[in-house]
Parts: structure tokens; sequence; C-alpha cells
């Protein structure tokens, strides 16, 4: 089943200690769009500037993605500059260009209007709500945010959850969003704002899948029903930008891939969180988009399978 | 098959969000042989004040662990006070007194001489490996440590560490340990020192486990072999004191229940990670000891379920 994008498609510059790298195509749509490829169709709504050429665009399409819904406008693209010299698992900003971004208004072309599943990447939430309005009839909808928007836009961003299936978010946005540190108790508050799931991304440590019980079990305090996937011991991290937006590509794409008609199944479920972990840790080992623009299903599922035995029990 | 444990029994002042107690029976040794005497024969190697009495040696008693090895010396039994007000992943050490535990010389009754498994609980390691070289017979031995025998008197420990099948320690004492960052390179240089096994605890996180690779493997750069255990997210964490111990005592001890005579299966290790698990899970959900106290085998083989089902793919 195919899945619409909206977010952002970027340049970065970025520094980390295995090295650094000058405004090279980015930004989280395009980092998603990228991981769930490998799954399924994928459609993307951004704008770009005018220094988006062919080549940037040869990108999407090697990958079969659908980039009508790529605006072109006057200006630059989206730019951000970020480092992680003191700390791998948090970005230092140093510069961020709004550019032609600034004046986003997504349009969803036509041909994408079937789409049946829904990915809001981090934008301002009064798009993502506008997307989502504009698009009644996907059948699942999830979305990510960022800390920016729970501080200073929380109330359209609550809006937003309401009519969300599936949140995506780390662990300190979902302390922030909850207002507490415990994470079954942060993930309750979270579920009671409206997802009906909330994934939990831990970072090097993998991620938590927390469902919403129907009300007869919400009553009782009783253990959360979750599900948690790890992520891959590696050798070496060069470049963490994009490793969220990969795992919801990853998760995504694979959930589409294998979504029946009668909806999800638990054990797809399951598998997608895995292979979500399977596209961060692609991502993050070599520079920007470079390793995700290179793979292989078979390379995919092999390393499905060594995540599988890192925590296979029998 | 028998486990002797040696480390310290003690008594804890303790402070955490959810309250506070006095003076109550604590210490890694205990922590350690509560949780593992659910699975196996526990014997104890310590050394108390005149402040230890028939009520503290019924604690061991009601759970069949043999306390002929904690020697009674004059004085007062050791003494930790601490709190976790600012974070519950991090304890603050307000005062420790040694007491009779500065002169402490391990003797090891003859009656434990026929252990099978040797656990080394955190004490100073020159202690540990006079133990361990008093034990030559032991079929297996695993150890632990902390951040003070790492940074002060590493060369004891380097020597203690050649002598260890299996060493648990957590995230901060792993880099600190390697003198590096990242995890699979940690694991590598810290398996590098001697032990076969390194079990790193991860908290909230769980605990992965890094196997030493045989010759022919270890010249690749290949990816390391591991395997992780989840842990249990939790509603509320009210004492994280001894949940590294507790997780230790579930570990060896399912280890030692489950060990054949031809060694140990890697099915049985897999499972002893998550049984480790599953009684630090128990231990901080309530003050001290108490919750290690009352258990019942039914209940930990219920959470074991839980936490099955929780990484559980299929």
């Amino acid at each position: 089943m195919a899945i619409t994008v909206v977010g952002s498609v970027a340049y970065d510059s970025v520094e980390t200690p295995a090295g650094k790298y000058d405004r090279r195509l980015a930004g989280a749509a395009t980092y998603f769009a990228l991981a769930a490829s490998y799954f399924t169709d994928v459609r993307v709504i951004a704008v770009v500037g005018d220094d988006f050429g062919p080549e940037q665009e040869a990108v999407f399409k090697a990958h079969g993605i659908d980039t009508r819904g790529i605006e072109r406008a006057a200006g630059k693209t989206f730019f951000w500059q970020g480092s992680y010299l003191d700390n791998l698992n948090e970005a230092r900003t140093h510069r961020t260009d709004l550019n032609v971004f600034a004046g986003f208004e997504p349009k969803i072309p036509d041909a994408y209007r079937d789409s049946d599943f829904l990915f809001l990447a981090n934008i301002d939430p009064v798009l993502q709500r506008r997307v989502r309005e504009a698009m009644p009839d996907v059948r699942l909808v999830a979305g990510d945010t960022m800390n920016y928007w729970i501080k200073d836009h929380r109330a359209a961003l609550l809006e937003l959850l309401k009519g969300l299936d599936i949140l995506l978010i780390n662990d300190t946005e979902t302390r922030m969003l909850a207002g507490t540190n415990n994470p079954v108790k942060a993930a309750r508050a979270v579920l009671a704002m409206g997802p009906k799931t909330l994934v939990v991304k831990h970072g090097e440590y993998g991620a938590t899948a927390f469902f919403a019980q129907d009300a007869a079990n919400a009553s009782q305090r009783s253990t959360i029903r979750a599900f948690r996937a790890p992520a891959l011991p590696l050798d070496e991290v060069v470049d963490p930008t994009g490793a969220g937006d990969s795992f919801a590509g990853g998760f995504f794409g694979y959930l589409a891939s294998s979504a029946a008609a009668g909806g999800i199944r638990p054990a797809a479920f399951r598998h997608a969180m895995f292979y979500g972990g399977v596209m961060g840790s692609f991502a993050v080992e070599r520079f920007g988009t470079e390793r995700l623009q290179g793979l292989s299903r078979e390379e995919i599922d092999e390393r499905f399978l060594l995540f599988r035995e890192l925590t296979h029990l029998e």
C-alpha cells in the first residue's frame, strides 16, 4: 500500500567525530522516503528552492519515489547546519535557514489521493493537521514532532494528536510532552491525548511501542501493553543525522507493505518495529543519506536476522 | 548447582522520591543471594558486626541461604546512606561507614568448597581475586565492580579480570574501564582484558551480553556476537537500590540451576539474561529487599512471560 509523506527536504551541513560534509541532500522526508522505499511505494509532499536540481531529483527517482508533490519555489531550499562533536546522541544546531520552507503550504497532487498510509514528518503541527484533513480516506496516519512544537505550539500539537493513529517520538520528547519522567506514566499520558499507539525511540537502546488499552482494561492499574525492539550495537556511528526518520521509514514502510485488507496483524507490527531499527542502523553507518541510497532488500533482510538473533530467546 | 557469593552485607539508609527508610538490611551480597535463592542453593561469604542479630539472620535462613560464611566481627556492620532524589538512575552517596568491612578477610567454610559457581560481588578486587584463587575448582566465575576500583585500583582489577568468565557492569563502568564511548569498541576492549563474556546493564533499557570471539573470527571486522534482554517498563520505581545485584542474582541463579554437566547451552544463557531483568524489576518495586523477600517462583515465571511477550516477534 502506498505511503504519502509530508515533511522537509533540505540541505544539511554536518560535523561528527568521523568527519564532516557540506550542503548534502537531507531532511526528514528524504530520510523517511528513502528508508520506506525499500518496502512500498512512497510519495513526497515538500517544498524546495531553485538550488534543487535534476541531480537531487534523481536520488528520489532511483528509488521509485513519486516527487510530483515536491513543489519548486523561488529562493533557496531549507538549510540546517549541526554537529555531534560532544555527544553522538544529541545534535547541536549551529544554523537553521528556513528559506522557502517559511512559506510552505502543502499541496496534495491528485495522484496521491488514493494513498492508504500517511506519514506526517516533523513540521509545524498546523500544517501536519491540514494535510491530515485533506486526506480523510487514508487508513493509517502516523506522525513525528519535536521539542520546539511541544514547548511553544502545544495547543496546535494537541489538536493534531487527536487525529493520529501512531505517534513516533524519542524519550526526551515523550517526557516533555507528558510532563513526567516515568516511562509508563508518560506513555499513558500521551496515549490519553489521542494516538492509539506511541512509539518511543531510545537511540542506541532501540524503541518501545505502547498501546492504548480499551476502556475495560484502562481502569485497572495493570502493566501497560508494550513491545520493545532492540537496536544493533554498532562499531561506529558515522553520522546520527536522520536515524529517527529512517526508523520511521523502515517501520511505516514495512507496515504498509504487510498490511492486509483486514488491518494490521500484531506480528506485522512487531516486525515493523524491528525493520525500523534495521533502517536506523544503516542510516548512521555513513554520512547523510549515502547508506540509505545504496541498499538492497537482501542486505536489509540479512540485518533483520541479526536483530532477531540479538533478542531471540530460544 | 550451588553458588557461593562473596560481597557486602550492610545496612542502608535510603531516600527516594517515593519515601525513605533507615538502617535496613542490604548490601550487594544480600540482594544477590535473595534473588538467586529462588533458583538454586546459595552460600554467602561476608562480614557483619554485633548489630547483626537473629532477625537479620532469619532473612537469609527463610530462603535456605547458607550463612556459615558470614563472619561476626566486633564493631558495627557496613553502613551506606544514599539518595535518588534528582535522578532515579544514579545514587548520591551521603555517607559510607566501612566499619567491620574495613578489615574484611574472606574465609571460605569447608562446606562451601564444592560450590560450582562463584559470584564476586563489588568489593576490593584484591579480595575478589583471593576468593577466586581459594576456590580453584569452581566451574564458572562471575564478578561485578564499580567506578572506584576502575579508577583507583586498576592494576588489581585487571589482574582479577584475567580470571573471570563473566563480568557484569553498567554502561558507565564499561566506558570507564574501556576508555571509549562506543559500546562495541568498549565491549571488545573489556573482553580483551580476560572475561569470556561481558554483561552490560543498561538500567531501564535492559542489558546486553557480549561474547568473546574465537581467534579466527576476531581478526575479521565483523559484528560482535551479542544478546540483548529487555527491562520491563515499570509504573513506578520505588527504590533503585540493589537493582544491579538483583539482576546478577537472577541471572547467575538461573544459570546455575540450568547448567548441565556439559556446560551452559546458549538458550539457557539467554533465559538467564531475561531472569536477571525479572529479578531487577521486582527489586525496585518496593523499598530495600522487601520485594525480593516475599516472592514465589510462580510470580517470577509469570513476569518472565511478560518479558518474553515484550520482545517476542511472532
